[in-house]
């Protein structure tokens, strides 16, 4: 029987291109289908155009095979909060509706020029940040959120409508999507991959990142975007067998539920009998404060990125970025500054520990995605990682309560973004054996 | 007799709006007169419409009184590496000729909303990324460059063309134009304007700052941005009287020729004579290498940023960005995480230093603006205090080798803009009594 076309992950339709075994268009229009039929339930989607879609899809077929880019033809969403060229860009707020700025964002531009079809632009909350729900729901149970703020471009994965999706992580806005829908992420180490057309909440914080239903098409994305160790990592022929992978609760494991306590116990024990050298750690206590630390790096930043928005149109702007703008948290600039000079202090004495692993473990959410569209969950296992800049990939395996989707992150020090990757092949294959499948109400 | 309008400070053509001597149209008119008679010799502006202008200047006009902004009707350069709406923004890049992004910086919009005129886009080196010279001349001497990369935004203002402009700073691009055309200029702290919509260099690098003929009329825009301490500066009624002001001659100083060293004498012993109380500083030695840990940074975050412009047109874009693409500098990651992490614990120490005065004195530029248009100037003098990120004001006042105008930098600690430019504000009267008056050609 033949695979239906959205089915395929970037790699395998890659494969069908260029064995002239599919063309783009017929992969365009299955996606669509797969779309129409799902939207009413997952809604990931705040602009997509079919038309548009096929007509670049077309002219994707019409490029000659020697001239054709290494992303050919996949199919990529793009989180409303990065530029594209012939889309809006409506960070889901009123002040931009329907804003269209008619330039591609950088990573955009990457993939465009890669030969990737640029298929529309998936839900936001609003700028990326803060965590009131959009219209999307989570694709394994429509009661629950899929997480935020990458909300779209995470149910549009998990949901098997594009192989590939771009989103953002400014605290958890990458790994808790991924959790809560059961797929890969990778947000990468801050500063590797530009961040060109892509709306600013923090400088130091923002970053990049990227959905997929295999480790190996997020390496596919990682190629195009030239992230790059100094060290290229060796294969690893025997799987995770004599890796060395440190579990770490962290300084917030209280907020661990059962979904993720029982992940963490699981995971461990997999890697374990499948040979690894486990070892649990815990930050030392000047790690302690990074939380508070993230928390008001990025409040304080907020009051300077969202007051062009303040000043244009305050009652369009959600009550918690009106409530940075007029400092109602009340953090002083020395406050800030010390915030910044502690992080700053702390990634170095990071990279020493990660450097005596192959990885690290550490929850990626607090528990399986909760019920309700109206919050997109918490991302207290996430901000102080996004802090010390260090690469993070989630990798799904684990269910939790009512058999939703439950992750684990995968940690390094700053720029051994390839050597996750690698790593995180291997431990993939112990925690999710099977190729991901639709969800369970996806069909 | 009354003063043509395209004469008036910012400040001084608000007064003249209030008082309803001009009209906006007017006023704008004059300033068109003046770029059009100017424009052959000093060549500031990329893009310029002068129906649009005067469009936006009728528009603002009908304004009613009690609705108008802090900046009604005040006529705003800005360089082409900030979007405006409903102008060409183009980077000095063949890439982006004619690029139109349809949307405001976030910089522009809250200058927009404050009822600024924005009035065309001033020249650039391309990206703000180099020192190749731009089509603009030194108003002072048309066979002399006006600096970069704020090419134009500095010419503008040394020649009476606006009143204001916005320009950018990664190495000294804001500084060295406001030395070598005799203005008055500041980079505040990183990270305290927005950036949205200023194309990407480097994240930690890249600031906002502004130019005009008076420290007023730069408070004028700092209070629009709400740039702003902890603790709001106390009135300087005595002026420079016992001031605390340190003189440094940096670690570069062996790059000071005999205008940077007569300015640094001349403005010692006139702050002085004045009764401030002047201590000779040196930085400590672990801050030698800051001027090459800067090159590590900004070399290596072009590499990133670059990528995007690279993959679409390599072959548009300038040798060196290029090479910062294709790692022809040979830092590795490593060398660049140190990078960061050193540079990022000299900030506090920097602070410590600072806050022992009211202001510190530094070279802005090693000379006056040397001949020849092809290259802007060296920023050897700017780049640690960028990577430092704390605020810098240009003073102008001096003068160097064929009556060629020269500055010196006010520094402070990071987020001490407000008492740096009161500071700033009273040495201004030391060093530079008379208002600033037209290029000597310039009439």
């Amino acid at each position: 029987m033949r695979v239906e076309p959205f089915r395929l992950t970037a790699t395998k339709a890659l494969e069908a291109f260029h064995q002239g075994d599919l063309t783009v268009e017929d992969y365009a229009r299955s996606l669509l289908d797969r779309i129409r039929e799902r939207d009413d339930q997952v809604g990931a989607w705040i602009y997509l155009d079919g038309n548009q879609v096929v007509e670049q899809a077309k002219a994707l077929d019409k490029v000659p095979k020697d001239e054709r880019g290494p992303l050919h033809g996949v199919a990529v969403a793009v989180k409303d909060v990065i530029y594209t060229k012939g889309m809006p860009t409506q960070h889901n707020s009123a002040i931009y509706a329907d804003s269209k700025p008619e330039i591609d964002a950088g990573s955009v531009a990457m993939l465009r020029q890669a030969g990737a079809l640029i298929f529309g632009k998936t839900t936001t909350t609003e700028f990326a940040a803060n965590t009131i729900g959009t219209k999307t729901a989570n694709p394994h149970d429509q009661r629950r959120t899929p997480g935020g703020s990458s909300s779209g471009s995470g149910a549009a994965i998990a949901d098997f409508q594009v192989p590939l999706a771009l989103g953002t992580q400014t605290g958890g806005s990458m790994i808790r999507p991924a959790s809560f829908n059961g797929i890969y992420a990778i947000k990468p180490t801050w500063g590797s991959v530009s961040r060109e057309g892509q709306k600013i909440y923090s400088l130091d914080l923002d970053t990049l990142g990227w959905y997929a239903r295999t480790i190996e098409d997020l390496e596919l994305v990682a190629t195009i975007f030239a992230l790059k160790d100094d060290q290229i990592p060796r294969p690893l022929p025997n799987g995770v067998t004599g890796l060395k992978i440190a579990f770490l609760k962290t300084m917030v494991w209280n907020h661990a539920g059962s979904g993720t306590r029982k992940a963490f116990e699981d995971g461990r024990r997999q890697l374990l009998e499948a040979g690894a050298e486990i070892t649990d750690i815990d930050f030392p206590s000047e790690f302690h404060s990074l939380p508070a630390l993230h928390t008001i790096m990025l409040f304080s930043d907020g009051r300077v990125s969202f007051l062009p928005e303040y000043k244009m149109a305050r009652g369009s702007l959600a009550a918690d970025l009106v409530e940075h703008v007029e400092e109602f948290h009340g953090y002083s600039r020395k406050q800030y500054l010390d915030a910044c000079d502690a992080i700053a202090a702390l990634r170095p004495k990071w990279d020493a520990i990660a450097e005596q692993y192959d990885a690290v473990v550490a929850p990626s959410v607090p528990d399986v995605a909760p019920e309700g569209l109206e919050r997109t969950g918490s991302a207290v296992f996430q901000g102080f990682w996004t802090a010390l800049h260090v690469p993070i990939v989630n990798v799904p395996g684990f269910r939790g309560e009512e058999g939703m989707p439950i992750g684990l992150s995968l940690v390094a020090g700053r720029y051994r973004d390839q050597a996750l990757l690698n790593v995180a092949r291997e431990v993939a294959k112990v925690w999710a054996p099977e190729p991901l499948g639709l969800p369970e109400n996806g069909r």
